[in-house]
């Protein structure tokens, strides 16, 4: 039996590590957003396959949600004062997966095969696969124009009100043969859509045509866990980006965003009256993750709400 | 009043710092070997610029000679754990010069530019010019084939037999525009070559045909200091490839070796009696540089024994 795990960063990757050790050893897939990825003083920078690949190994900063924990910041002050830019934190250790990323993709590997070479030195006994080998760049529209998703995230702190949002390339690009694999694969029990940002971070992955296609066309229940704890996200802009883009920031609004794809909807405890307004299958249950048992707690909720779906989607 | 050395790595840096504490500010231009530099995980490193920039702005490490003080290498034991070669050490605050030197070069910037913005930035009062802007590199035929220098220096730590050494590229390189400016300058009073390895460090500069051209038209005394103390280097292979080169670790050998070129040799005072061999001015003192008095004073008084030479080199 295995599981295919649809993520962006911090928020989703939680989940994912739920799932991971809820699930036997090479049971899980996760299909991780790249449309983040970028270059930073020609460094080729994945951050939430990052994220996935520190998290399940366990050597995710639990502090920040990012990077490595016990990291250091020489490079960045040595940076500093030699005048290079430092909006963008490099931290030490961070900083040997970039360089080593980049020398193999610039000697003609590929991200997915890079990304495994990496997940096998760490020792993770899960699939961690970058959606597309191609590039999807998430461009932000804002009162203070287009701009890159980094920009926007990291170094204007979410701040500027977002009028929409792009995925340049995705409509050209194709997810991996890895992905293709793994939504095909005989074993396949159950689709899960952690919850990160839906607009920023899963939308990327879903605006590939053939992967949103492989989605529909799927044997197996896709279940849905929401980013929305009473009206507002655990961390990061997900609920003020809903505000700018007009939509109430409910579990309603996140089922309607999923329409047509999903079989099911997880919601927080505090948010199960919203059940009522969602024509499909919704689980509440408490969804904050603090401890690693939370995290496998709701992972094992949400593995056992997906058993009881029944398969909607696109008629076969 | 200017002066031009020209140096490799640690060695020569000592008696740069010496001569750049001894002169007036902006006063000291320093041509600097380009043999050594090397790409490693696509990062352009540049050993002996390097030591030159941190030298001359007090950060350099004194207890190893390269590289930064208070340095950390948390980026080469996570690089250790994601698999990647660790021959060569990169430091954490190191490698920000690595990843903004490449950074730059890749977009177009020449190595010349690049070198002086983080002069600039180091504020350090003095020219650090590589020799070329062309590709140079160091090959040493060993009696383990021919290797290139940072596998024969660093990964093989100088264990090979030395059969002979050439400079790929030299023949076909050109000076930089700087470095045929700082040696045709109007105020130029001396020309020093540093006591770095003549074979592995000063020759790849000589091999340049204009550089060496420019040298040999000067109007100006050039002296050299000989890096041996009693037939030994104070660090590094010289006396063991001048003896895999079948040539006595002598001062008679470095003045041979140099000549035709410098107008006259600075020797240890263990050495004094070797003036007797030697058909130059020889002018015998003390030449261990372990305190910044000692390379201050070797400075001083390589500048004023400078003063009392005639220019020979080839008749104008």
């Amino acid at each position: 039996m295995t599981v295919v795990a649809l993520s962006g960063g911090v928020g989703g990757a939680k989940l994912a590590l739920g799932l991971y050790r809820a699930l036997p050893a090479n049971s899980l897939t996760m299909i991780v957003n790249t449309g983040d990825d970028f270059d930073h003083f020609g460094l080729r920078i994945c951050p939430d396959l990052d994220t996935a690949l520190y998290t399940l190994a366990g050597i995710n900063d639990p502090e920040h949600g990012w990077g490595r924990r016990d990291e250091t910041w020489t490079l960045m002050r040595a940076m500093e004062s030699l005048g290079g830019d430092t909006w963008f934190r490099l931290g030490d250790a961070d900083t040997a997966l970039h360089v080593l990323r980049t020398h193999r993709l610039r000697s003609g590997a590929s991200l997915s095969s890079v990304i495994d070479e990496i997940r096998s030195r760490l020792a993770i006994a899960a699939d961690i696969l970058p959606m597309t080998e191609l590039a999807v760049g998430t461009m932000v529209d804002t009162d203070a124009g287009e701009i890159a998703f980094q920009d926007y995230f990291v170094r204007r702190r979410c701040e500027p009100r977002i009028r929409a949002i792009r995925f340049a390339g995705a409509a050209v690009a194709t997810m991996t043969a890895q992905v293709r694999a793994a939504l095909a694969c005989e074993t396949l029990q159950a689709i899960v859509l952690c919850p990160s940002n839906p607009y920023l971070s899963i939308d990327p992955i879903l605006a590939i045509p053939d992967l949103r296609a492989a989605l529909e066309r799927r044997r197996v229940p896709l279940i849905a866990v929401s980013p929305l704890i009473g009206g507002a996200a655990v961390k990061g802009p997900t609920a003020k980006i809903m505000a700018e883009l007009g939509i109430e920031s409910t579990p309603a609004a996140i089922a309607a965003h999923y329409a047509g794809l999903i079989d099911g909807l997880v919601v927080d405890s505090a948010d199960a009256d919203a059940a009522s307004r969602i024509p499909l299958p919704v689980f509440a249950t408490p969804t904050l993750m603090k401890t690693l048992e939370d995290r496998v707690r709701l992972a094992r909720f949400v593995l056992a709400r997906a058993r009881e779906l029944t398969v909607r989607g696109r008629p076969r």
